[in-house]
This record gives C-alpha cells, structure tokens and sequence, in this order.
C-alpha cells in the first residue's frame, strides 16, 4: 500500500470532490478585478478554523467564530476592498446579512456560512453591490483559480495547491487558497487561507490537526510584525472521498499533507510580502526547546535591520546575533555557530573569516539561507520572511486621500 | 525659596562643576571625524548605570557593569566605528585595557573607568589607534560638546543638554548627551546615554532614579524594535555642587529633571532616527493599567504599517487601531476614542467622519501626535517613534563589502 502525498498541476481549492467556487466584479475594489467570490461544498463539511488573536477583531471574524461552534459549515463568502473592520454594530449586521445572502442563494442555513472581508479598516461594506455581488456569483469545480484571484489585494500572484494523498484511511484531496500581506488602496495586511479536503475528518482532530499545521506555517511567518483584525484559516471537510474517519489514530499522512499544503501557502505569503524581492529562511536549531527556538528564529526573520540588509545583499551577520540576542531565548554566545547561505561566519561566539564579496553574490538570489545552532537543547524551528525594501515604505505612504 | 529648573544655553554633559571631556580622530571611524572621547570628574562619583537586557552583550558593557558594582565610578572612555560586540575573549582583553590606558592617563583606578563602543559587530578594535588616540585626548571644561560628536554614527545632529536645578537640598545641574539608532559602516543601531550630576547624590536612589527616568524615557521610543548588545546609559554623580544628600525623601525634584533630561534626549534620538522626517508622539490614557498603556504605547509608535503611513502623510487610523488590537493590552473596541492630531477620527469604537485632506495637510508637520483613551483604566504612558522612510532602508541596505 502507497502511503504518500503528492502536488496536483494545477491544483486549488476545488480540487477535492465536491467542492465548488466562483468569483465577480462587484466593484468593491475596482470595476475591473474579481473582489468578491464564494467557495461551498456539495454536503455538509466538518469544519474548523484559526483566526486572529488579536484583541480587535472584524466582524467577519467573530461571526466566522459563531458560525464554527458547532464544527461545521458548508460556504464560504469573501471580499476584498473593504475589511469590515471597526465599523461597529451596522458592521456586525452587514457580515450577517452577508452569510444571509449567501445561505439564500444556495439554500442553506445561515449559520452554515462564514463570512470573511479584507481590505480598508473603518469604511462600511458597499452593501448594493455585495448583494448584486453575490447574486451574480456562479459556482464551478474550477472556480478556486477564480476565488484564488478575488482575494488578492496588494499580492502579486494569486496562491493556490492541492495534494492528493494515499494513506491507510484511504484516497483523498486536499486543497488550498490563500493571500498575503497585501494591501487594499492600501490599508491592513491581512492572511486569508481557505483550505477543502474530501477526506471524512473527525471534528476534534481537523481542529487539532489545522492549529497544528497553522503553528509551523502561518504562524512562523512576518511580513512587518503588524496583525490583521481579520487573519483567518478555515478548513472545511466533506468526506466525499469516502476514507475511514481521520483521527489522531490514524491521522499522521493527513497532517504531514495539511502542513505541506499550508506551508507552501506561507511560504507563497512570505516571498510575496510587500515590496520583498526575496524569501528569508530562518532555522534555529539546539535551542533549550521548541518554543524557544520558534522565538528566536520569529524575531530574527521579523527584524527590519536584518531584512534591509539582506535587501541590499549584504552580509552583515551581526544583525543576525543581535536579534537572536533580543529574541528572549536562551543564549550562551560561546556555543553559538552561525551560517550564512551555508557559509559558516560565527562559530562558537567568534566571527569567522569569509569571502565577503563571493557571500554577497550568493545573497542576490531568490532565497536567502540564515541557519543558527545554539548548542543548548534540542528545540528546532523554521521561520520564513521577506526582505524590507524601499518599495515597502513606498507602497505603504502613498495612500491617495 | 525657588524649586524649579531650566534648560541652561549651550548645556552638554560637562556643565555640571567638575566635569571635563575631550575627543579626538582616533581613524577608527574614518581619518575625519570625532571617534574617540573621554569623558571625566575631578573627584569620585557615585555612579549607576541602565544597560541592554539583550542575551548577547559586547565586552564594554559586561566590563562596565562588573565596575559598576561598587555603585562608583570618575571616567568613561566611549569609541564609534566599532562595537567590540561578539568579539570573544580578545575584545574583553581589548575593552580591559581601553579601561586601563584611561586609569593610567589620569591617575586612576581602572575600576573607576568605565567603557562603551559602538559601530560595526563582530569585528577587533584597531588597539593601536585607540591607544594613540587616547593618549592624545585633552580634557577641557568645553569639551562635552566635543565628545556628543565623537559618539554620533548615523546621527544627523549631536544631542545634548544640561538643566540647572534649584532645590531643597541646594542648587545643581545635570547634564547629558546621547546617540541614537545610527549605524557605523552601518551597522548596530546603538544608544548610549552619558549623564553627569554636580549633585551630592546617595548611591541606591541614584541607580533607582536612573531607572525610572530610564522608563519613562528610552524605554518609550522606538526606531525599528531592534536591540543592541552596547546600548548604555550611565550616570556620575560628584557632588560638587555641595547639596544636602538627594535620597528617596528629598529627591522628587532631582527625579523630575533628570526625566527632563532623559526625555530630551530620547526624544532627540526618535527624531533623528535612521532615515526619520517626522517624530510621532503615541499618548495611551484610560488602560487598565500603566504597564498595558506602555505596552500599546510602544506597539502602536514601532508600528512599520503606521510609520510608513505617516510618512506619507496619510490619516490612516485603521493602522492605529489595529496596532492596538494585538498589542497585548486589554481593549473594548466600543468605549474607545482615537485622536490623530487631535482631530477625533474614531469615538466609542465607531468611525467619525473628518476632513481627509486638512488632516493629511496637518500630518505633513515636524510632529504628529497620536492619541488613545481606553476608558477601562487610569493607566497612562507616552512613547515616541519615528516615520519609516524609504531612505531608512537605503541607509541599511548600502553596506559596500
């Protein structure tokens, strides 16, 4: 029996079975972009989700929130150009009516919608022309490239994957969309990810499994530090695919495919941050635990000096150490091995001698290597950002009022 | 009988009796510029000293705070151009004899010495420049302003200041320079702070005044949240001014202007930070309590989305409000107000509608000011950052190796 995973060509969110989308003009950002899509599955989905944690939420979210207590959903409604956020209780009703409109179009409930909205924060929702909107929507099996697009903001590529895996609980698909720090007209940067699988799940574990898969993709990337009131990863499950139930018994394959998916999704938000140019891969490993390294490795991805050095090809390693050093986790400088694009400059706290100008030319290229080990524990982890340009600050001031 | 202070013209921090600084072009930096200070009392101080809580110190500071321990101190010696931070045990050696070369030039003890550097990590002193250089160091009664010059790096303007107090327990002065977040080369982003005092000051109050000044100031402004292993803020008292002794009981007005003090120079390195046109001022009333209003106040003034916004001159309070949101600190969206400016843009969690263009005019200014009531609390706290500008990112991206 195979028990493997593999990428579809061309695969997306309604790749597994069952699952349609479809995606409109509703000029909510612009007459001439997709911004406003649905995503439902044919049958009722087990679903699960992880949202922002931070203490301002959208309305959206603490709908979505709502919706999910009973660990299922069916739909899905998305728009971008206007995040829904801080916009009080005509906000909260709007979402509402949002989901509303949604279960009407296709006969469900209302509570088996969840509602996401990205884009300006304080503005309320063109409610005329989601209504339209959505009423215009038409769904297909090959809508996800459509919702893969509607969703983008200031992302320059839409991102999208699906994994067909074999494993002992059988056949099944997993699918995904998500976009990035990107920014509409431009305001919050806000994580969207959409995932669908046709594999029967069991409720408890598909939470357990995505909080999971989230911890080591999204949560493990920066973009600039800042949090959206809008963050969202929903995952929805319809068992179409027929497997056994999915639980943490026999559920290993189905987690190593959901991380990969969710992975090459972060990944895809990473190296498309605003204004980056390239991909920063951070691994700490030998830190006195795994929380410790996560810590370490965040705060070396996260730190602006790092990242503009590393815009200008720069070989400037103390910034390396030094954000390691204010990351909070345990150090001891004289055990400390630090690697470059695998060149070793740092090694048991002493700098080492390198090719600065041969270093420099490796930097220039697509993605850049920063590998640390502490020497303390056996605490790994992988942190992934961009570099900071000056096109950051750029898009990020020039908004037209 | 007065009790008040005032900023004296053309202060620095060898305006209080009794104390004498001098620099010179050492060539660490370049064969050009200041690099290399001594800065000196003619009598025994007592000393304290705040310094970088990073996990990865530089030399100076584990020397200066082992000589610190005796709460007395009568000389720093300060380079720029080159850190000695992860530098092994050599750079402690090199840090060491910095101290002992000042001693035996001025008839000290080398304990009584104290050491900084900053510039460039992970790379040796030139010893022989600075052993030349500090022979060669002359110390006047003028020579503060000399030395704010020779610890500048990326700052655009030396900061300094000295106020003259008329207190209770007698008249005296307090004087202080600073450097900011600039780079050498560039490189670490470090602060130093020297402050001198004619005051009779006793020892334990002086480390917990430093402190508290300490917190309310430097602790409250923000370039690009990235620590330095060197950052350093040192006190000397020499009590020349013959005072009563300044304690706990006697010491409120000593306390307030060397807030004073601390927070003109802190505000002075947040204005000239890398790249900066603008200093924003955040001001967080009503939280539940002092540590949450630091904690938003900081978040929301390191801000990259919001920095960039006021950059451009763009009322973006979305970016306020979401800063606060993950910041830690307990909010309820409906009872708070936001003020950008003092133009109320949000009140109980609502959006008010305002004059995009005056108040994008008005932001344009040397100053903005953001402001936040809670109304949960009575916790109150003021920090201050800069705008982030594309010339923050050419400045450290533009290493030449």
């Amino acid at each position: 029996m195979m028990t493997g995973f593999k990428a579809i060509a061309s695969g997306t969110v309604t790749s597994p079975k069952g699952f349609l989308a479809g995606a409109v003009k509703a000029g909510i950002k612009s007459q001439e972009e997709l911004d406003l899509a649905i995503l439902c599955s044919e049958k009722p989905c087990v679903a699960a989700g992880v949202f922002t944690t931070t203490a301002i939420k959208a309305a959206p979210v603490i709908l979505s929130q709502k919706h999910l207590k009973n660990k299922s959903a069916r739909a899905i409604v998305v728009n971008s150009g206007c995040a829904n956020a801080c916009t009080g209780d005509s906000g909260m009703a709007d979402a509402v009516d949002m989901a509303k409109l949604v279960a009407e179009k296709l006969g469900l409930s209302t509570e088996d919608v969840l509602v996401a909205s990205t884009g300006v924060i304080g503005v309320p929702l063109p409610m005329e022309r989601i209504r339209a909107g959505i009423r215009e929507v038409v769904l297909t099996k090959e809508g996800g490239h459509e919702l893969a697009r509607a969703i983008m903001t200031t992302d320059t590529f839409p991102k999208e994957i699906a994994m067909s895996v074999d494993a002992k609980p059988g056949e099944f698909t997993i699918g995904g969309v998500a976009k990035g720090a990107g920014m509409i007209h431009p305001d919050m940067a806000t994580m969207l990810c959409f995932l669908t699988t046709d594999a029967v799940v069991d409720a408890r574990f598909l939470q357990a499994a995505l909080q999971k898969a989230v911890d080591v993709s999204f949560n493990m990337i920066t973009i600039d530090g800042d949090t959206s009131p809008s963050d969202t990863v929903v995952i929805l499950a319809n068992g179409l695919a027929g497997t056994e139930t999915i639980n943490s018994h026999n559920g290993e394959l189905f987690q190593k495919a959901l991380d990969e998916v969710c992975l090459y999704l972060a990944k895809c938000v990473a190296r498309d941050g605003e204004g980056a140019t390239k991909l920063i891969e951070v691994t700490v490993e030998g830190a006195l635990n795994e929380e410790q390294a996560r810590l370490a490795a965040r705060t070396i991805a996260g730190s602006p000096l790092l990242k503009a050095a590393i815009h200008g090809n720069d070989p400037n390693w103390g910034r390396i150490v030094a954000a390691l050093g204010r990351s909070g986790a345990k150090v001891n400088e004289r055990k400390l091995d630090v690697y470059l694009n695998d060149v070793c400059v740092m090694k048991q706290g002493s700098p080492v001698p390198f090719d600065r100008q041969e270093l420099g030319t490796s930097l220039a290229g697509k993605e850049v290597s920063v590998r640390l080990y502490l020497n303390l524990g056996r605490g790994k982890a992988v942190a992934w950002g961009c570099d900071l340009s000056e096109e950051y600050v750029t898009i990020n001031s020039a908004y037209t009022s």
